[in-house]
């Protein structure tokens, strides 16, 4: 920082595409002070190291800090420690400030700039001092891209890009920028496996009226799908000459791209004289939709991913001797990889027993490892990337005889999850408008959760997918209603610190219902497929329409997965599933 | 037209406060054409003399353009035929566009500008073509101000000021711009007669750390007013001066306005250095919230009110012959007028039989009137300006023997009432949130209505007061979170078009219930004091806490009331409110 004059050095968890999913090649924060989860900023002056991040890693960034020479500056819930405040308050008129704007999005420079605006300080923001620094850095990813048959995906690539350029059209735009590795897979139907947990092959893209250009590494596109490329004209160029390419474009057009996943280093090589429209990106407003054949192959994997979670948790029910929460964690993995097009975990699973589950992101560690004995409340969070689409699913389960608290809890979360999995609708109802619905069992007891209700889910991509939601929050996009082919989770929870979480999770396709007079309405059809545990649940507090939708699921649940089930399992499932029926 | 040599000529609807509530002098639109819906545009050119108004307003423009030479635009539900695409469609480069811009919001201008702006027009912002030609046009309304005393409004002015003050210097705001004018009499604690019901003096004023600058004419503040205001140093200057002290006042300094409320007029005189914030108005957030005297006197009114309510319902009941709608809505003031407090109605009363009540803004006049018979729905709903507060309420009553369908449909519009009226939420939700409580029962059964669920109600002042609101959309100010002290209302409805309409409307009034480790917890408590009609309610249809909710209201409009009635109203309002035992 002396020798380049730098006086305040900023550092974000995010990578150049600004999304959730970060390769470790560019999981600088977690080299340089030891801390691993999603989200954090770090900032270093010659007084101070500090570390910034939400409320839900404090435990975790307190413990991995320990002698890491990096302070958690974010202790107390106040909003005057959010970072953007604290830099404002703290960094003195005639700083530099340094940063790498390849990893920051334009609307994260702008809000630091604005921040900062009483004050004279510049900002070098082509100031990168990890790459020299880093010796060990992870390379970047590197695997081969794959075609995403249309038995998978359901459209030609060349039906979705003529989809795109209809909207551009539209919308008079010359370029749509890509920024967002999913739309641009989705876009041209490959998948790769750059990412863990999702099918990605990394790059930008560009749209035009005559061309495609694919800025990745060209030896990852196989010469078959290369020269499907080719006849479409889709262009490869290097990943690295993105921002190059972007400078060259006419300024006497317009360009449409999301100001979120757009770093700002790309957009300073727009020219300033272009027209720009900042939105969504159009791929990832028509990929929410899930088509027909997406549908089916959606409600087809439910049964293979369904038949893993009851084989998991009959073995687990089975099994003599007690185990350990990252055991439980590789089972159900290794049972999900048996299945047919598996192609990985959708995320990190999340096996939390007892006062672990009320850490709604908690993963295993062999440091916080659990012995999972026979007297607690165990919940299993997972899901599965397959070639026919991505599964997410909770269930909560007790081993040992739960209290009525316990009890209690686990069924104004289940009423909450199956008020919104009911829902009726108009079209062009907002997912903030319908969050209530899960939470209203939990308020009228005094009880809440911190996270939204749902979010959306790719098709064989990212296991979180804007735009659609169901949250308290109306977001960035309000404009966004839940519509037909929409894939969304109905995550309601509660968490008891230091006691145990409870969350019931399945993924809630959108579907037309009817239209009358008063216009048309929606509703959703429950895809994920596994038994709720009954043993949590208190039928008293249960109403018979709650009751007429557990006996109704499970009964699906049953006869969906029992004919893919050993006679043991299938005898087992048949108790899980039984009827309840009210006196 | 041709003497200024202006091409297009565009009238609105609004005022120079550019509110809900405009006075005669200011209804251009209904000498011009005719028309007396609360919104509309017109635009003249040498081709086209045309209104725009809100589908809600269709049918009556029709009927009210009829031989005024004015075409209504509107009459298909097409985005492409609202004002702004169509004016941006068919005005030609090269145009000149005239309109007085004291009438027009910052943002209207602002967007008027903008669907231009690849045309090269001219904008003449000080064309007043209608002074001239009006001839018998209203004077302005003449009232005088009187003070607005303690034991009303619970909170001295020099005590607002105050609360107002430090507000701005914690936002480093040097003149605080009030444009609206129930602001206005909120923090001087006068009131007026300008309007016909609202309460109001109009007037602009300016905030300084020093000073207070009225607008207004002096001669409508009495000496006494005038001397207590200048003890707190506020300036009385002429209404017609506005624009010009905010010309005076120094460019090194920063302005709060709303650029909703503020004419284009105004907003020309601030020096353009300023640093202007742009938001809604500090006592536009402060008196939304109501003091515990307020609170008192609205429940105290609800008393009085409900009183006449009760009286006119017995009075329409035991009345032999058939009466008008307008002959209703008479009489209902009239038995208002008789309380104690009593200002003026606080909007023009609805008094609408069967199909009428399909048309949720209908105000009965002499041609529309219908005769009230022994066979149909009545829908009344009404409200009173006293100095202790303000009412709006809404009842439907059955005439002779429902129908099994009118029953279905009136429970479900009082299940929506009942649930929005028993919700409970944390600190933190939003009305828009809260919305979709009111629908869901209609939702479930293919139903719904066209407007907000409920709307934030003044204290002796406008009946629709913002930022509170209870609606799906989002709206201009998502930052407003449902407080205690906030009086909202609660009207879902269900419009039959050409058959009848049912709504059921009572205020509520946001309370804490209580605080535990998931937070502080919100409720509702209704205010409004009137019978809701058991014999339109098929109590099949509700729940036992919908039953609950019904015989516990009705007990209390019983208790609260009875005192005030006479013998044989006090024994039919028994037979109303008697509680329904489910078997």
């Amino acid at each position: 920082m002396k020798s380049k004059n730098i006086d305040a050095y900023i550092i974000p968890s995010t990578d150049p595409h600004l999304g959730e999913y970060v390769p470790d090649h560019w999981r600088i924060i977690s080299w340089l002070t030891g801390f691993t989860g999603s989200t954090a900023t770090v900032l270093v002056t010659d007084s101070i190291a500090g570390l910034w991040t939400d409320s839900r890693y404090y435990l975790q960034a307190g413990s991995q800090l320990h002698e890491s020479g990096f302070a958690l500056i974010n202790p107390i819930n106040s909003l005057k420690h959010d970072f953007l405040s604290w830099f404002s308050d703290n960094i003195v008129s005639g700083n530099n400030i340094g940063l790498d704007d390849r990893i920051f999005s334009i609307e994260t420079i702008q809000k630091l700039e604005k921040s900062l605006d009483q004050k004279f300080v510049l900002f070098d923001l082509n100031c990168d001092l990890i790459s020299d620094l880093w010796q060990d850095r992870p390379v970047m990813p590197y695997s081969l891209a794959f075609d995403h048959l249309l038995k998978y995906c359901g459209k030609e690539r060349s039906v979705k890009i003529d989809e795109v350029r209809q909207e551009m059209r539209t919308r008079k735009v010359d370029y749509h920028l890509l920024t967002s590795i999913d739309d641009i897979m989705w876009l041209l139907n490959i998948r790769g496996n750059d990412l863990k947990y999702s099918p990605l092959l990394i790059s930008f893209a560009i749209i035009s009226e005559q061309q495609i250009l694919l800025f990745t590494d060209e030896s990852k596109i196989p010469l078959k799908l290369a020269s499907e490329f080719d006849k479409l004209d889709i262009v490869i160029l290097p990943y690295e000459e993105t921002a190059g390419i972007i400078s060259t474009l006419s300024k006497d057009s317009t360009m449409l791209l999301n100001p979120v996943t757009t770093s700002s280093n790309l957009f300073k090589s727009v020219h300033s004289g272009m027209n720009i429209i900042k939105d969504i990106s159009i791929p990832a407003r028509l990929k929410a939709i899930k088509n027909s054949v997406e549908i089916d192959n959606i409600r087809s994997i439910m049964i293979k991913d369904g038949v893993s979670l009851i084989k998991f948790f009959f073995w687990l029910d089975k099994k003599p001797e007690t185990i350990s929460e990252v055991s439980l964690g590789e089972e159900l993995d290794r049972l999900r990889s048996e299945n047919e097009n598996f192609i990985s975990p959708s995320f990190s699973t999340i096996a939390a027993y007892n006062d672990h589950g009320a850490l709604p992101h908690y993963s295993a560690t062999a440091e916080s490892d659990y012995v999972v004995d026979r007297n607690g409340i165990l919940l299993i969070d997972s899901g599965g990337q397959y070639l026919d689409g991505t599964t997410d699913i909770t269930r909560t389960i007790s081993l040992g005889k739960p209290t009525e608290l316990q009890k209690r809890n686990y069924s104004l979360v289940l009423k909450g999850h199956i008020n919104l999995a009911l829902a009726k609708f108009p079209v062009g109802t907002r997912g903030s408008q319908l969050d209530i619905l899960a939470r209203k069992p939990l308020w009228e007891n005094g009880l809440n959760y911190g996270h939204g209700t749902g979010h959306g889910v790719g098709f064989c991509l990212n296991v979180h997918e804007g735009p659609p939601s169901i949250s308290p929050a109306t977001g960035s996009d309000s404009k966004t209603t839940i519509q037909p082919g929409m894939l969304i989770s109905d995550e309601p929870a509660i968490y008891r610190e230091g006691e145990y979480g409870i969350r019931i999770e399945n993924l809630l396709l959108c579907c037309e219902d009817y239209e009358n007079e008063s216009g048309k309405f929606l509703k959703f059809e429950t895809v994920s497929l596994c038994y709720i545990d009954k043993s949590l649940i208190d039928f008293t507090l249960l109403n018979q329409m709650e009751i007429d939708w557990l006996n109704s699921y499970h009964a699906e649940v049953y006869d969906k997965l029992s004919p893919f089930l050993t006679e043991d399992e299938r005898l087992w499932l048949g108790v899980k599933t039984a009827s309840f029926i009210s006196l």
